[in-house]
């Protein structure tokens, strides 16, 4: 008989009909009369109740069907007595395909975060990380539905790039070369090298990105990208999902259009297409999650410049507010503190956040005619801080060679990235936004670790 | 005035209106009574007239704006009466965002694709790769469509792995040591490496794939994979992406049926969302593409053991037929010029091979009965070869462990893997795909290198 998946099953309202369901046991109680076993199969949150007349069954064999254990039921489908179900199934045949012995780590609940980490292959088998990763792959469907629904092209920039980078000393490098020859040999011979060269993992697909937008009009970009620093926070990984769309012909304005309906967009595909893995979530992990989401939908984001946003910082550390990084003078950087002070308690909502001073910014954000500030577009959201940062390219030639000579950059290096200013040169913009950001900010997960499926950072490469 | 995309303006029929169009000149001729300039923006393979009255620009403009050059123009909306256009805009007022010097590397028609690589940041703009990286998106896209709506999740495997697999001959090394300080130093301390420990970009996702499925129920992997393989061929690629798929609880016949239907899938989504770009394709590099998509739709995939396909293969070769590796004895791997010989010139369609000798085949594939073959799906296609390489997994933790034994593999290496058949082991299988050549037989192309943005190869990585 084909399997009938748990999602599916308890939304049949077919009952009398015989079904067969398979999954992993999440909970059995026995009595003398009936035994009751909750199935989960990952299609859902929710587990089916199995019914079980324990005299039809080896009662040694029932008796091993502990929680971990995968089995295979075919019986009737009934109406549900239980609150809060619709349907259940009463055990005609079973199957046993796996135990599991006590020793299973996930065998209690309500285990620390910590502790699953340690557990990293088994803890998908839990409530809490089924539905965060059920998300996860919700939010990254609504990514590209977005992005294909509004003529964008997904575009694969490469992970491994020969690029010397400004910041190369927070990139991984990548090598054939064998260390242990090269320690013996006191020689590293970069010519022997896979790329004949010095290689690294990228830290963004940003400027290959360009190359795209700059011909197929639209782009976005979406990959894992790397960092090397030694940061032990819930914020850091040392690999990460990045979105990174880019826009031929787009202005600072449109460009706060376009991230304002993109994030709206997956915070609606979420609130409609995560009900059960939200309504778990909002009840064990965080109760404003929902109302949170919501809020984000029903506002209009706060649109200020920088130093507007300085001002009102500054006035509100001279009213008695206490920052750990104190504000200090127009033209600092501002820190997450500062920027969740305007979302969380100055505005009480999104703010997107532009023209920064252009000295704390990127080489290739198109500068404002003070000469001062950038057209930057960062959006800064309740409890992550910045989860977007984006901004107008600079799309002069000359300007931009200027900029990369003035901050004491390798010119060679950018040969290629400069040609598309060089060719038909277009005004053009974009932003990035990390994945995990947005997938803590719609689970109300705490710790980045938790939301990606096996985290890499410092000291821990695990499976 | 808000801009139209081209592949809109093309399809408007509001003769008389008022339009914006912004993109990259493609051609521009000139006579004295009018100029005709064809624009294209990247968001079709189409360009649109732009007809102009050379008297009422400046002329010294005009003729700076050739091919290459990208324009801004507003005008009026008008039938064409050009054959197969629907719509030109006849210039009212244009707008120079960036002219394009002569020594512009795509200045040429006809270049060979050898010299394009060589612009690998400025190929885009020819039609050519716009329409594959068109294509390419578009097969991304049918990708997550099939999965999402197939109940699967996309699972997010590492790409930095701490596992020294089998195969590690062939990985890339990833390290935050500097290796000047190991030459001089003469050693290598992994302690104080980023990981604390050796680590590779990863070749395959699966076995983390494996985690996701035998606890979410359906997942799969769409990302980078590497591989340091010193191949200098139209096939291989050091950095490429692959789509792993991995299902709980199906057999070897469903996984068929699922390779077979999933890759049906995305060849009738390229068919009826690519249609103008695959005929580009279709005349200018491959007379015969659409054609062989057709063909896939229409048959029925034949299914075979490897047992008969080397029966097959061995009486043709007593027939005369002549191959570069001999069919010699039963127990052999098949090359592509095998599977070639079976697809294209014995069946004349699609292939799934299944049931191989164990020992050609990975530790993690699932034993028929026998003891000697295996339970694979491969897929082979025309042109390509296998595609697809697809098995049910080994769920027995006993027969999993005695394999990784047998084969002399490191045990606690895999003591992880090994635990999701200790615990409630299931029943499960899933495949490969390489995306690279699912490009390459949607579009035509002869060389990898040609359908991915960035190709990583030997020697070279660019951009």
């Amino acid at each position: 008989m084909k399997r009938t998946k748990v999602v599916d099953a308890l939304q049949c309202t077919d009952f009398g009909k015989d079904i067969n369901v398979k999954g992993w046991v999440r909970s059995h109680r026995s009595s003398k009369a009936v035994d009751f076993i909750a199935l989960n199969d990952g299609s859902t949150i929710k587990n089916i109740q199995v019914v079980i007349d324990p005299a039809a069954l080896d009662p040694e064999q029932l008796k091993n069907i502990t929680t971990g254990a995968c089995i295979s039921v075919t019986g009737k489908l009934v109406e549900s007595q239980g609150k809060g179900q619709t349907s259940e199934i009463r055990c005609g045949e079973m199957e046993i395909y796996g135990l599991c012995p006590s020793d299973y780590p996930m065998q209690k609940k309500g285990q620390s975060f910590e502790y699953m980490r340690k557990y990293g292959h088994m803890r998908l088998r839990t409530n809490t990380f089924g539905a965060v990763f059920r998300i996860r792959h919700n939010m990254a469907i609504a990514i590209h539905r977005y992005f294909h629904e509004h003529g964008f092209f997904y575009f694969h920039t490469p992970l491994i790039t020969g690029s010397d980078c400004e910041g190369a000393g927070n990139m991984f490098q990548v090598t054939t070369l064998d260390l242990d020859r090269v320690a013996k040999s006191g020689k590293v011979e970069y010519d022997n090298d896979f790329f004949g060269k010095k290689t690294h993992l990228t830290v963004s697909g940003q400027l290959e990105g360009e190359l795209g937008a700059t011909s197929l009009g639209a782009i976005y970009t979406f990959g894992p990208t790397f960092r090397a620093e030694n940061s032990n926070t819930p914020r850091h990984l040392a690999e990460f999902w990045m979105v990174e769309p880019e826009v031929a012909f787009i202005d600072q304005q449109e460009l706060m259009d376009l991230e304002e309906d993109f994030i709206k967009y997956c915070v609606r595909w979420a609130l409609e297409n995560c009900k059960d893995d939200l309504e778990f979530l909002n009840k064990m992990i965080d109760k404003e999650l929902i109302a949170r989401l919501e809020g984000v939908l029903k506002e209009t984001f706060v649109r200020l410049t920088y130093t507007e946003g300085f001002d009102i910082l500054k006035k509100a550390q001279d009213n008695g507010v206490k920052f750990e990084f104190p504000v200090s003078e127009w033209g600092m950087d501002l820190s997450s503190e500062h920027e969740r002070y305007l979302v969380e308690q100055h505005f009480k909502r999104p703010v997107i956040m532009t023209d920064y001073p252009s000295e704390i910014k990127s080489f290739y954000m198109k500068k404002n005619a003070d000469g001062k500030t950038m057209q930057g577009t960062d959006v800064l959201f309740p409890r992550i801080g910045e989860i977007i940062g984006g901004s107008v390219r600079e799309e002069s030639y000359e300007k931009l060679l200027a900029e990369i000579r003035a901050r004491g950059m390798k010119e060679e290096v950018y040969d290629w990235y400069l040609d598309t200013r060089k060719y038909g040169s277009c005004p053009h913009g974009g932003f990035g936004l990390g994945f995990e950001r947005l997938i803590l900010f719609v689970t109300g997960m705490q710790n980045i670790r938790d939301v990606i499926p096996f985290a890499r950072t410092p000291k821990n490469a695990e499976f």
